[in-house]
């Protein structure tokens, strides 16, 4: 068991590894930094003197805003979506932040945004794509592409590398940029490097996002990247945050199909319970196949208590060992799932697993952290928990080992959460496989 | 200037290099191969003992078809749509083909596919995939991110790598696969490489397919491969095979709109002429910006008549520089868009682009080859060639130069359309930076 002390980085930012790491088993060479002043780096492919003098048309004679600092090619033309015939009748416009936006994830799901498939088709949509110095040329080649596609939807695409300036007006934050962990890196130490990312992620939402952004948390590992943001974003209300437990959801699903013998759209209830690790707890419990108790359904225990679960952690590990690399489609598609969750209602009787922070939960899991439960929604955004689900000893033991791992994480990144001092004794190596 | 003679492979299907090459001017050591036989591979990822015997469900008591053979994981079921009633109102499900289907670009198409954003919300589909025994690993991992992304539509998936099995009663086929160009090959080598393999799908498609299939070629050379495939498949009409020059078409009128300070979706009827390669010609002459001719919008001759097609040419090459890879999310997106093109109606006045066989074109272009020419379609999967477009001497020189190239690549290929002797005199090399 490693275990490790951290001070807290909000008053002492800059501190020495050998200051840092008192009292600890291994040293490590990790450095907690306030962030430090970046340009506001950001491209336009246009030129005012490239743009010919358009054509008289009446949307065009309004002032543009200049945005021209911000913006990417032609996405930065201004327009009067009430001006025309087609448009008049669509929503405002809403502001979706993307941040590992160079990354494969992204990737995919920056086009499925786009597409309208998402939000719908009467939703024009900005996207804002956040990425680092070393990706700032790939988020050009990303937004190229978008410029290449079309989408009539689309309005706007700006890319930078600062949260402050990317994230301003955000009403959708998917958060999917973090640290792959390097060579002989453990867990302490992936949770302080990725906290820190979050850490700034979530005191940028806090000064220059919508009151009610939304926010996702993607990359890994993203339960307590999610608590380490809502803890830096004081002013925008907890319940706002999520951590991505929808793939876990959909794999637990099509494994169940797969054993039952029928289609993946006869599985429903299926929660994910706790922390996206090994340590999840994927619901065989409550969990309905053709609306009958899985239990009725697939009579092999045995099978259900050991290798449903197994096979539900093990298949990033699985896919990456197939395909080479992680499951960066599928992922999207999650994401696609859990933020259309939020914004239609959930179909009666089922619900959606969703990693939220635990403020008052009727089950008797530990508050204060963000931990994966079953989820309804009226499509407005919001979600509230369900109170029908039922516990046995099973069940409320994986429970508990969950929820002991996200206490020890949240002991682990007490400096980025200002509450303290930092102390890392993670049990065991529960990182999932494949995962970024 | 390098030229080659090849001998015609249906009658000589296994000539030494030495036999075929006589009269070249520089040795190649191409092999002309009959279509070795080759086991079925196919995967399955649930085995019949597997399967808990299902709740009592009228649509599970029916007899399974035996699809074992070729079927994947939880996609291996059989359903019968008309049971239930949110299936009920669908359409007949449809085979779709994919082939190089382990590649980047049907790693983005896929996904879309089974969405339904292409066929429709009511349009259940059948994918099935093409690899090479090199990439049928990575084809398990697509099946099972498939699987894990619980698509509703999607009712089949199938893999393997014979396309004589894996064409069968395809309804669509969307080439992708090709060989990429090694270090050193010329023009005249990937076009023999590349055509044996279209030679051997035309064959297939012929053999097994839907005999109304329609056939969309992106591997590259696309208009020459597309050309090699139909004239393979005899009993299917050639008007039913196209060649990919939608990007082309998307990033043409994204650089329009780009010039005269428009959104993109102000831009219509921009044809691409001839070939997918850097002879290309996008047409400004008919193009219109918000209804009027590109000419009288942007006034800058000397951008239309240069910069324009350039920009066109190289988007490609310019989007690898930046992103480190070629454009596989806008590629797929344009496969999308052409292939709605041709199953929803073309708005009234436009049209779209497609490499299509000239067959009685109206402009006097040469007749018997692929050429990409302005259509319009009514929705039902054909189309018809646009009528009313103007030429001028600047317009009709390029498409002349484009119509030259792939005449000369017509004469490359002529042993893979049993066209007696090949004989390469390509001008000089065209391929497009970053095409596959």
């Amino acid at each position: 068991m490693a275990t490790a002390q951290f001070a807290p980085s909000p008053t002492q930012p800059r501190l020495l590894p050998s200051q840092q790491l008192s009292n600890t088993t291994r040293a490590r060479s990790l450095r907690l930094l306030s962030r430090p002043p970046r340009p506001a780096r950001v491209r336009c492919s246009v030129a005012p003197e490239q743009v010919e003098a358009p054509v008289a048309n009446p949307q065009q004679e309004k002032a543009p805003k200049n945005r021209a600092s911000e913006c990417y090619g032609v996405f930065c033309l201004t327009y009067d979506l009430e001006a025309e015939e087609k448009t008049r009748s669509w929503k405002k416009l809403i502001n979706i932040v993307v941040s590992g936006a160079a990354g494969m994830i992204s990737n995919h799901l920056l086009f499925k945004l786009a597409s309208g498939e998402v939000f719908g088709q009467d939703q024009p949509l900005a996207l804002k794509l956040l990425g680092s110095e070393r990706s700032i040329q790939a988020l050009e080649g990303v937004a190229m592409e978008l410029e290449d596609s079309l989408y009539p939807l689309l309005r706007e695409v700006s890319i930078g590398i600062d949260p402050y300036e990317v994230f301003q007006d955000a009403e959708w934050a998917l958060l999917i940029g973090a640290k792959p962990r390097g060579p002989g890196m453990e867990r302490a130490g992936l949770l302080d490097i990725n906290g820190q990312i979050y850490a700034e992620q979530g005191k940028a939402l806090n000064a220059v996002a919508s009151r009610n952004v939304k926010v996702i948390v993607v990359g890994n590992p993203c339960n307590t990247n999610a608590l380490i943001c809502l803890k830096n974003a004081p002013n925008i209300p907890p319940k706002n945050f999520h951590a991505l437990t929808r793939l876990d959801e959909n794999r637990a699903k099509c494994q169940l199909a797969l054993k039952a013998g029928v289609f993946y759209d006869k599985v429903s209830n299926v929660t994910i319970w706790g922390n996206h690790s090994t340590t999840q707890v994927p619901d065989f419990l409550n969990a309905k196949i053709n609306g009958l108790p899985v239990k009725d359904v697939i009579k092999d225990t045995k099978w259900l208590e050991h290798e449903f679960t197994e096979k539900v952690q093990k298949r990033g590990g699985a896919l990456i060992q197939k395909w080479g690399r992680s499951s960066a489609a599928s992922t999207s598609v999650s994401i696609v799932d859990a933020i259309r969750s939020l914004v239609t209602p959930t179909p009666e009787g089922d619900w959606f697993s969703s990693g939220v922070y635990t403020n008052g939960n009727p089950y008797g899991i530990a508050e204060d952290i963000v931990f994966s439960m079953p989820c309804r929604s009226k499509g407005d955004g919001d979600y509230e928990l369900v109170k029908d689900v039922i516990f046995d000893d099973f069940l409320w033991e994986r429970i508990k080992k969950t929820e002991a791992e996200l206490l020890a994480e949240k002991r682990c990144v007490a400096h980025l959460t200002g509450e303290g001092i930092a102390f890392c004794d993670l049990p065991e190596d529960t990182m999932l496989p494949g995962e970024m």
